[in-house]
């Protein structure tokens, strides 16, 4: 089963983003500070001494299964955990989050159901809840379902931004473990569920005996709470947030040019989810790759001499760490490597 | 027609709205100014000097016309310049917003379009698009039609903020000029336009030559250029911009308690577009005034002795001002007033 399959085109969604950046980059001036690739947007505050990030996501399909579930608090605050990641990749801490929620026509318990979810995302991560759009459009929207949009602002102590800028040859890759799919491949996995012979409330094959719907309803990891402190550490080169796209697709964003990052596809164990969605669906290799996290939520890039005690500093803060690869001097891009065992 | 039947039930989604506000007020903090009934969210910016202000909105359901037209990107400006107005009505500025776009598939054309109405209005209000997200979810939206929603961050001058703390009686109502309907009352205009006899490029009865497209369809007006360099003056007391819930709904949210406003109907003219919604769709009088902005986009609320100053630089600023009403003692609320000449 390929992704495209599933009625998501990554591809031709990228065509269009690079066919509006022009548009988008002349609406800049001096205030925005250019991250190429970049999981946020970064401006310079007018007060001076902060900058600003922000960025906006939708929940996407995995909204659907946690309607069908009962569970739609939980892909709600999803959003802000996912929004809140995003932001970390550059070093900012949330302050704000506003959100907009969209049905055909509104009911009442899915607005409360999704506000809920995504209040309580917002106290953890340390964002208030500023402001949101509730629309009833009819003509728009298939009845019985909802999209859910957020935009998450935040603040981020120039000495503390991070791109892939400070990037070198000899980092070494640090593998922080995610909690299931997070908010990304959903359309697959939906897709995988239905092919499967198996119902969202049977256990999940491999599994320590949570169902399915567990374990594709796990919460998205929201690392802040662990890597926030880090970002002091000067060996601490750059993050990328492991979403649509996978692992080597979004630690590209942050590799500087002449910067190869090497993944060893066996220093982690791949949880049992990610092998049951592959070998259920009969998904290539590549796509898995392509699409899901495969158990890594977030990828730090660290000097080699820092990598111990940045590792050590996250597992002590509650975090699954796992050296998971390097970075070389070559062309720019992240390649797979299968040799070797766990690192 | 009463405006429920068209699909959207305004009073379900306040009901929705009372609902949560005590989960989202749990987030807020010590940062967030509260603004009972405001038009955006306000905190205190870390740095201090300033504040913050932010607030998301949808396009609504005028997408659906711009569609059938070819003028999506006329909509989606629309939605700037709204976000814009909503920022204005506190004293904010512009800085930033980010968009949402989503589609059963996305088209890049359609994408592009949008993308390309946001980024000429952000230039024009002084707001750099800071981000973005593509959605694509078949399992949610209709085909062919589009959902764009957006978020538009601002400063304050924390001297020049806004709410309806200044607000006394005496006070006079300055409406200026709305360009027709702006982002509000579509799903009932679009309900008229059918059954009425008249197509979308038939000239709109007892206008100037323009067709109903033109009139309906006529740009979000943004007020900023024009109003905030009148912030500095005392006796601008508070700044109400006419989205849904029309003049009276939001007038209203910048009301003290003890403070009644009385709009006289006859103190401007209601312009050729309103007057043929409310005769091709039998429409009553009370969903006129519950709905559309009736030819008044923004109302300042201004100290008796500031109405000629404050008007004058308004008008020399371009706008054209009505005074349209005041404020006396009484039960808070806004009352119509019918009788009277033109002002």
């Amino acid at each position: 089963m390929r992704y495209r399959e599933t009625g998501v085109d990554v591809h031709r969604g990228d065509a269009v983003k690079r066919d509006i950046a022009a548009r988008i980059r002349a609406t800049w001036g001096d205030a925005v500070v250019p991250v190429p690739g970049g999981f946020c947007g970064v401006m310079r505050w007018p007060a001076g001494e902060r900058w600003m990030a922000a960025t906006m996501d939708g929940v996407g399909t995995k909204l659907h299964l946690a309607l069908a579930e009962g569970r739609l608090p939980g892909a709600c605050a999803d959003l802000v955990y996912h929004c809140a990641d995003d932001l970390l990749a550059h070093g900012a801490r949330p302050l704000a989050f506003l959100d907009y929620i969209a049905q055909a026509r509104l009911e009442p318990e899915v607005v409360r159901d999704a506000v809920d979810g995504m209040a309580r995302a917002c106290a953890e991560v340390g964002a208030a809840l500023l402001g949101g759009e509730t629309a009833q459009m009819p003509d728009t929207y298939l009845p019985g379902v909802v999209d859910v949009a957020g935009c998450m602002i935040g603040e981020i102590d120039p000495v503390l931004f991070r791109d892939g800028s400070r990037v070198l040859p000899g980092d070494r890759l640090l593998g922080l473990a995610s909690d299931g799919l997070h908010t990304n491949g959903f359309s697959l996995a939906r897709k995988v569920l239905t092919v499967s012979e198996l119902a969202s409330g049977d256990p999940l094959p491999g599994g320590d005996g949570e169902t399915l719907a567990d374990a594709l309803l796990a919460p998205h990891r929201w690392y802040g709470r662990a890597v926030l402190p880090t970002l002091t550490d000067p060996g601490l080169h750059a993050l990328a947030h492991v979403t649509g796209g996978g692992i080597a697709g979004n630690l590209v964003r942050v590799l500087p040019a002449r910067a190869r990052a090497i993944v060893a596809t066996r220093a982690w164990e791949r949880p049992a989810l990610f092998r049951w969605i592959a070998a259920a669906g009969s998904v290539p290799e590549d796509d898995m790759r392509d699409t899901f996290n495969l158990g890594i939520g977030m990828v730090l890039v660290v000097a080699a001499d820092a990598a111990g005690r940045v590792s050590a500093a996250l597992a002590a803060a509650g975090e699954r760490v796992h050296e998971i690869g390097r970075v070389e001097e070559g062309e720019r891009g992240v390649a797979w490597e299968d040799a070797g065992g766990r690192g």
